[in-house]
């Protein structure tokens, strides 16, 4: 059975999330579909990152293996045909070695978390971004995230229910930068654990208004205690961007 | 009747376009309403720039006469907490003075258009650019665009129904650029003919797939005739971006 590579773009919105699940429509579901509908049998399309309802991404990656060997413009071309009218598209489609796995054989994991710090809503950007109304320190922001780089015991940042063996992770980058109204952060590491980004983001900005100073973020991160965590922010502004191999 | 200038965001999917019309919402008429609800009478808005249907705003510009003088940034809030759910929001709202007209005071429109040039459909960006698949020619667009600088009878790029006096306008700038797969087309005038860009824009598109050469790009201005116009790029990925005083 020959493997693809799926590089994906959606919109989380209207989703449970990336995983199939029994309470509605998932982006894994509507992709095996779409694919199925091609190939004429079912197939199971696994991802490099199991993104929450209301996440997005630019730059989603995973793996199916087809019943026979499809050009790849027809794979991408032919998924995207059947997946409409879901906000899902296959941006790219590649041969894979049968052993390349989109979960496991991922080295390195982008995310961004689009801030419009602003006191009007959102007209173009709304389920798109996170709107804070009160003006945020983003000097102070990305100074005070350097202090969560390198490996530590996030479990500050940790969703309860998170099913990671480990709450250690190594942080690679944590970035704050503003351009104009927007305030993005970038996020990379090998892996995160389940929320670290929203939960991340959230006690940044706890950090950009005022109410934390860069020694409370990192004595949160230093607590191991998910009561010390700022309120995590919420899934609009979050996008799964790259994955690396 | 204090005067005020506002600044104003919104997604044209939705509305008839800016101006009032009798088969459904516009712009115009949303924000009549909205801020009709909170100063307590009919009060009519006069736009910069009357978008089309499906044409967004990042920085339209408007004035109102109200009854009595309200705090700026109360105009803005109270504006906005009645637009709801309409995708329209006041980004700021300024004291005007008497004379100040959106329309007649401008001296400059900013309007950018996004295309995203790729094969797969928009997941995220469905409504707010125009795809095209087939490999652009960027340099090839800007190099021809140029030829479009500067004061011309603009009669091709214009629509049959187009109500300006003269189809003669002046140019300042029209710059195509790409970021990775987004084409963006920059154009710059104190004012454009009724559907202008979109024609550019479309004639551009027959550049840079191929179709036309500069020479033909020139050859249509001069022909000063709508049939020798390219297709009109769609609404979708036209912005108004900002107007200058």
């Amino acid at each position: 059975m020959p493997r693809y590579k799926l590089t994906i773009e959606y919109d989380g919105a209207p989703f449970v999330g990336w995983q199939v699940q029994q309470n509605g429509a998932s982006v894994q579901g509507v992709l095996e579909e779409a694919i199925a509908a091609f190939v004429g049998e079912p197939v199971t399309v696994k991802g490099a990152g199991r993104t929450d309802a209301g996440v997005h991404a630019l730059g989603q990656v995973a793996h199916v293996d087809l019943p026979r060997a499809f050009d790849t413009d027809t794979v991408r071309d032919a998924a995207n045909a059947h997946l409409r009218p879901h906000p899902v598209a296959v941006l790219a489609a590649e041969e894979a070695a049968d052993d390349f796995d989109a979960r496991f054989s991922a080295v390195r994991r982008h995310y961004m978390y689009r801030i419009v710090n602003r006191r009007a809503p959102l007209a173009l950007d709304e389920g798109r971004a996170f709107r804070v109304p009160k003006a945020l320190d983003v000097p102070a922001m990305h100074a005070a995230a350097q202090r969560l780089i390198g490996k530590h015991d996030f479990t500050t940042f940790r969703a309860t229910e998170c099913q990671a063996q480990s709450p250690e992770k190594t942080l690679d980058r944590l970035d704050v930068d503003r351009s104009g109204d927007d305030v993005l952060v970038t996020a990379v590491a090998r892996s995160f654990l389940h929320h670290q980004v929203r939960s991340m983001v959230g006690s940044l900005v706890m950090v950009g208004d005022g109410h934390w100073s860069g020694d409370d973020l990192f004595a949160a991160l230093q607590a191991r205690d998910r009561a010390a965590c700022g309120p995590v922010a919420p899934p609009d502004g979050l996008y799964l961007v790259a994955v690396e191999y």
